[in-house]
C-alpha cells in the first residue's frame, strides 16, 4: 500500500471509518466485471457508505490508496463447504461418492464426538478459508451437535461470516454415526437456539440433511416444516453421481425425481442451496427455479470423485442462481481461487463434448464466486459486491505479493488484466488484506485470537 | 529437519558427500511408487552412490534426516516451457492457438531483441521455476540468439538442468518476427556452439522448428540434418489445434498426416518431443513410437486455448513416452504440481465421454512428472529417478511446510498419503529443498546469485 497525502500505509488498527482509494472491481451480472479506475470506497461501522470514482476520499477520512498493481473486489463466498472433512483433503480419490462416504467421510466424520479434535479442525479450517479470501462460508459440520456449535463459535470469534448447520441423518448410516428421527430434530433445534444464542450478526445456522439417502422422508419433512417456520436457510446435495441417483429412484419410488423428494419434503425453499446438480433433469432445473433453489457447483469434487461434470451454462439459462462450492474434502482444496480455475477447466472441457455449453469465461467465474455465491446463500442483498448499505466483505489483492502473477516494470497490468491473472495465476499469497463487516482479518486469522465467550 | 546423532540439521552449506535419511519416493515405471522407508540416499559429487533401506548413513558422512512429515523425491521435469511468454501467463485466454499466437504470443516474443527486458524475464523464470521444483526444463526462447543464449547463461548460473532452444521460423511470421533461411540455419548453428562454450554439463541446445507452419520444409530438413550430425536434441509442437492440423495439412498436400511432415524433414528422431499431440490420429502415433518420438503432455495449456484433451491413455498404451509440461504461457502456471493436478482433471474428464480413457492415476501423474519426463528428454539414464551412478536431482517435500497440506497430530499420514496430500494439495512451498546435481539451490534460488561468467 502507498501513503499519499494523509493517507494510511496499512490496514492495521483501521478506525471504524475508513476509505479505501485505488482500482475497484466488482461483478453485479453475469459475463460482467464493472471496473471503477481511481475509485473510492467509504466504509462505516462495517457496512459500505459509498462507492463512487474521482479518487477523492471523503475530507477527514482515515484513507488507503492501493498501488497500481493492487486492486479491491468483494469477499469469496463458498457456498459448499464440509468442515470436518478438512484433514481427508487430497486423500481417498480412487472411490466414487458411495463407496467414498463409507470408506473415508463417515470414520472421518465419527470422530467429531471428540471436542478437543473438532476444536482443533475448525479452529484451521476458519483460519485457512479466511487466508483465502472466504468472506463467507455455508459449512456442513458432523451431527454432533456439541461440537458443530463449536465451528459457529470459531466462525464467530474469528469474525468469519458463515453459515453452520448440524448434519441431520438417520438412515443408511454407520451404526456408531446415525441419530434417532427424534434426536436429529431436537438437536437440530437446540442448534438453532445455541448458534442465536452466540448474538454474533455474522454466524447463522442452516438446517442440514445430509442427504435423501441418509435422511427418511419423516425425519426430512420435521425438517423442512422446522426451515419454514423459522425462515431459515437449508443446505443438501442433490443429483451428484449416478449410483446416489439410482438409490434415492428406488427408496422414493412415489416421487418422479429426485428434487421432487426434496419438494414433499418441503425442503425447496427460496433460503435451499443444494450442491452438485451433476444430473439434474430439465424438470428438476424448473421446480428448483420456481421455487428459488440454488445450486452449489463444486467442479473440484466432482473431478475428484468422478462424478461427473454439471452443465453449469444450462442451469444458469434456466435462470438458476448458481455459487461455487469447495466442497471440502471431495473438493482437494479450500481456496475458492482454485474453485474458480476447476470452473473454467471442466466448462471448457463440458464444452468439446456438448457445444451448448459455451466454456464458462474469467468474468463469469469472478461473478458466481462473488455475487452467485450471495444469491445462492439467499444473502445478495447483504454481501457480494460494493454497494451503499452492504457490508463491507472485500478483499485487497496484490498481483506482486504473490510468486505466480508477477507483473514486469516495463508491462504494467490494465485493471482487467490483473483480474485475469490473479484468476488464472494467483494464490493466497496474493490476498493481503481480508475484511468481514469492515474488520480486517487475514493478519489476525493465523494468530490465534479468542475474543468471543 | 531433525537432527540426530551427528546429523546436519539442514541443507545449507552441505559438502559435497552427504546422505539423506528418512521416507524416500521414486517411481521407475507407470502406475508404481516405490515407497523406501527409513531409506538412506548417498550423494558424492553430485552423483547417488547408493540408495536404500535400513536408515543407517554410511559412517562419517554428513547426514540430513528428514522429519516425518518429510519426503524425497525427485525432480520435476518440465518438458515443454516457453520462457520468454511468462509475462503473458494468465492472459489471452479468449483466443484459439492461430489467434493467440498473432496476437498475444508474437508480439511479447518480439521484444526479446532488448536484451535487458530478455535478461530480467529469464532470470525469474528460471528462479521461479527452481522455487517450483522443476530441475529439469525444456525450453523455447525466441528467434533471437543473443538472447536464447541469456537463458542458457542463466540456468547455468542457477544451476538449473536445461534443454534451451533458440526458435526458428521462416514463413507465416509477422514481418518483424521472421528469419531468412540462411539466418535461421546459422544462428542456430552458432547457437549450439554459443550454448557448448558455456561449458556447463547442465545444459545443452535443442533445435526448434517452433512447429510446421512457421518454417518450411527446407528450413526443417537442414535443422533436421544439423540435429542428426550433431546427435541433438529436438523439440517442436504436434497437433494442438484442429486449425492447426489443417493448415498443416494444406501447406503439406504432398504429407499424408502432419507427422509425416516432420518425419520427411528428418527431424522425428529418438531425441525429439514434441508438445501436445491432442489431435494425432492412430498412423502418427505409431510413426512417433517408431522413430523412439516422445511427446510433452500440455494439459493447462489444452484447456485455456481450448485446443481439445490429449488421449495420454491411449498414447500410453500405444508405447509413446510422455511426459508433462508447463506450455508456459499456453499454460498458466510454471509449477510443474499444478500441471500435474490439470492432467489428473482433464483425464477424469476425457474418460466421461471416452471410455477407453480411464482416469489418471496420481501414481502416474508422478511418474510422468519425473521418469516419464526424463524418458521424454532421452535422460532416463540420467535423472528422473533414485539410482546409483544418477545426478542427484531432487526435492524435499514437507507437508507440514505448506497451509493446503496441514497434518494434524492425532492423523499422522502414511508415505503415499504424504504423496497424495502434497500433488492434490501442496504448492511451491511444500517443496523446502531442490537438489540439482546434488547442489541445494531453492534458498539461493531468489537471491541474485550470479557467478557465471
Amino acid at each position: 500500500m502507498q501513503s499519499a497525502g494523509g493517507g494510511k500505509q496499512n490496514f492495521d488498527d483501521l478506525p471504524s471509518t475508513f476509505a479505501i482509494v485505488g482500482t475497484i472491481v466488482h461483478s453485479t451480472e453475469l459475463s460482467t466485471i464493472t471496473v471503477i479506475e481511481n475509485g473510492v470506497l467509504h466504509v462505516a461501522d462495517g457496512k459500505i457508505v459509498s462507492v463512487g470514482s474521482g479518487g477523492d476520499a471523503p475530507e477527514g477520512v482515515t484513507t488507503v490508496r492501493l498501488t497500481s498493481n493492487q486492486f479491491l473486489m468483494p469477499g469469496l463466498i463458498d457456498s459448499h463447504i464440509h468442515a470436518p472433512q478438512y484433514p481427508n483433503m487430497g486423500l481417498g480419490y480412487d472411490k466414487t461418492l458411495l463407496d467414498w462416504l463409507d470408506t473415508y467421510t463417515y470414520p472421518m466424520e465419527t470422530k467429531y464426538s471428540d471436542v478437543e479434535f473438532a476444536q482443533t479442525v475448525y479452529r484451521k479450517i476458519v483460519e485457512r478459508t479466511l487466508q483465502c479470501g472466504t468472506t463467507t462460508a455455508c459449512y456442513f459440520t458432523t451431527i454432533h451437535p456439541e461440537t458443530a456449535l463449536l465451528l459457529a463459535q470459531e466462525a464467530a470469534a474469528q469474525g468469519q461470516r458463515a453459515l453452520v448447520g448440524k448434519v441431520c441423518m438417520n438412515v443408511n448410516a454407520p451404526d456408531n454415526y446415525t441419530e434417532t428421527t427424534e434426536q436429529s430434530v431436537t438437536s437440530t433445534q437446540q442448534f438453532v437456539q445455541d448458534v442465536a444464542n452466540l448474538g454474533c450478526d455474522l454466524v447463522k445456522p442452516v438446517i442440514t440433511p445430509r442427504f435423501a439417502i441418509s435422511c427418511d422422508m419423516e425425519l426430512m419433512t420435521k425438517l423442512g416444516k422446522l426451515a419454514q417456520q423459522n425462515n431459515l436457510h437449508v443446505q443438501s446435495h442433490i443429483s451428484e453421481n449416478e449410483g446416489e441417483v439410482q438409490t434415492v429412484a428406488e427408496m422414493y419410488p412415489n416421487c418422479a425425481n429426485y428434487a421432487e423428494v426434496y419438494d414433499k419434503a418441503g425442503l425447496l425453499t427460496s433460503k435451499t442451496v443444494m450442491a452438485h446438480g451433476v444430473l439434474l433433469k430439465p424438470e428438476e432445473v424448473a421446480l428448483l427455479k420456481e421455487r428459488g433453489t440454488s445450486i452449489s457447483h463444486c467442479p473440484t469434487s466432482n473431478i475428484n470423485l468422478r462424478s461427473g461434470v454439471c452443465p453449469v451454462r444450462t442451469l444458469l439459462q434456466s435462470g438458476l442462481t448458481v455459487g461455487l462450492g469447495t466442497d471440502v474434502s471431495g473438493g482437494s482444496t479450500e481456496s475458492l481461487l482454485d474453485v474458480m480455475r476447476s470452473a473454467l477447466s471442466v466448462s471448457v472441457q463440458k464444452g468439446f463434448d456438448d457445444s451448448s455449453q459455451q466454456p464458462l469465461s474469467y468474468k463469469e467465474v469472478f461473478y458466481l464466486a462473488t455475487m452467485g455465491g450471495a444469491n445462492a446463500l439467499s444473502m445478495g442483498n447483504e454481501v457480494g459486491c460494493f454497494k451503499a448499505g452492504m457490508h463491507f466483505d472485500a478483499l485487497v489483492v496484490d498481483l506482486n505479493a504473490g510468486p505466480g502473477t508477477v507483473v514486469f516494470e516495463d508491462l504494467p497490468l490494465k485493471p482487467l488484466e490483473m483480474v485475469q491473472k490473479f484468476i488464472y495465476c494467483g494464490d493466497d499469497r496474493n490476498i493481503t488484506a481480508v475484511f468481514v463487516e469492515g474488520r480486517e482479518l487475514k493478519a489476525t486469522a493465523a494468530a490465534d485470537v479468542r475474543q468471543f465467550d
